[in-house]
């Protein structure tokens, strides 16, 4: 399935989109749960409750707006940093040049705040020359936990995935660096572009997986998630570990190569750019800066 | 005023603290408002709204269970690190090695999970040797943000103050370390006690007080807000640029010297430790290991 969250008709439903990605058929929800988007679905289920049936035809999604999916996460994004290789080592001689710990054994995990998360084809604000001049992208699959646990194993993770969806992990690198933790600069407003929709883990296999981005129609990642450093698996047991996870809970699992920092020389966003994030099985967002 | 979340008859109540501290009045809200904690109050002085009424008896301090007064923060808690300048040093040689940073000039900001909050005297658990064997101590005072803002100035800032509260900032410090991220060894469930109750600004002046901690009976912490790094105003200054702030935001503002890794050998904390934080004009938690 997937699993969209837009406004029509100035309501925000839930729905699932049809295969042919032209329409979208509402769930039954009343009016307070679609304000949550799909995790009300994420929730029935995990409470082993049936899914709500659809209802009514269906609405062109060229007649609706969609919003990110989960258009206000419980809590703040978990979010993976230095989990490809490649990116790892654009990056070493910048916001990883403090890393003394073995890459190879434990993942770097830090947060984005919930209000952060935009939809599929908002704009996103650049906070201005005198907060941050050097905003940078990040593409990103993002895995959707369904039902929660503490201290998931490896072997029991991928039961523990509900979906995925595609993120930009919008980073201010100066303030990302200054702070030494990072949340400050991952969280400003409008910096989590997320969607279009979820797509539910029967329908693709996050671990073999394609991620790439564009700005401005300039392609600067291409990466897949078997190069992943840490793999999914690994991510939800190290993330659990003595820490409850809950039904909805996001895990941004990190970008490939080819950030504007890595560039040489670095290249940061501007007014006017816009960034295209698109991952093989889900599809795009795509969201101008301004 | 002294606002307490307390569970009375089964039911979470919100409630004043009467002036001797024996007795607390509940506040008239619907029990799906009192669920909120404190948070309720919060949210309707920053939306312009009077506060409810008081109604009935008061009932007897010790007759009810006190929660954390606002329950289930609506995302991660902000909480600031190395904000002592004798806390700095001491751990200079582990937690803060790899701070290149001027420490005068930026301050390092991480989160904790909303759902680590408990109660003023719950139980704290450990997650068991498997997953960290360096349980310590942070004791610390905790803003509680009233009116919103983002890119709040210096100067404004204490106008955004609702009150404050007490919190321990458990951490699991070579969890902390190994990810160098901050947030998941600060995240485990129960890991951030919370109260006795908020004070309101109007109270206590913040910055100026005492905050303290004890290891069964042991003083440990013995610090004065006075000596904080970053002010008050400096930090809400710093978290609010480009990120909007929410009533009922929390800011842990960083623990003075004396935590348990900072001690030579270091000294963790072991089921049965009992951890006490006082803070000056609030009052005490105390909570057990286990």
């Amino acid at each position: 399935m997937r699993i969209a969250t837009f406004a029509h008709e100035g309501q925000r439903r839930v729905g699932l989109v049809s295969a042919d990605a032209r329409s979208v058929t509402p769930f039954d929800l009343s009016p307070a749960e679609a304000q949550r988007g799909a995790l009300a679905l994420v929730e029935a289920q995990a409470e082993g409750r049936a899914l709500p049936s659809t209802r009514g035809e269906p609405i062109a999604l060229s007649a609706v707006r969609l919003e990110a999916p989960i258009p206000r996460p419980r809590r703040n994004l978990w979010c993976v940093g230095r989990n490809y290789h490649e990116h790892a080592k654009e990056l070493q001689g910048s916001v990883f040049k403090n890393n003394n710990a073995n890459p190879a054994q434990w993942p770097i995990v830090f947060t984005k705040v919930p209000e952060c998360v935009v939809g599929p084809t908002d704009a996103v604000t650049l906070p201005g020359e005198a907060i941050s001049s050097q905003i940078d992208y990040e593409a990103e699959l993002a895995v959707v936990i369904g039902t929660g646990g503490k201290n998931i194993a490896k072997a029991d993770a991928m039961k523990h995935v509900w979906g995925y969806t595609a993120v930009n992990d919008v980073t201010a690198r100066d303030v990302q660096m200054r702070h030494q933790q990072w949340d400050m600069g991952k969280s400003f407003d409008t910096f989590c572009p997320m969607g279009p929709w979820i797509v539910t883990a029967d329908e693709l296999d996050g671990q073999h997986t394609r991620v790439r981005c564009w700005v401005n129609g300039e392609q600067r990642q291409d990466g897949r998630t078997e190069d992943l450093i840490f793999d999914i698996p690994t991510l939800i047991e190290t993330v659990s570990r003595g820490i409850t996870l809950y039904p909805g809970d996001l895990i941004a699992t990190g970008t490939p190569a080819g950030v504007g920092m890595g560039l040489n020389p670095p290249q940061f966003l501007k007014a006017g750019d816009v960034v295209r994030v698109e991952i093989d099985g889900i599809g795009f967002i795509e969201n101008r800066f301004a």
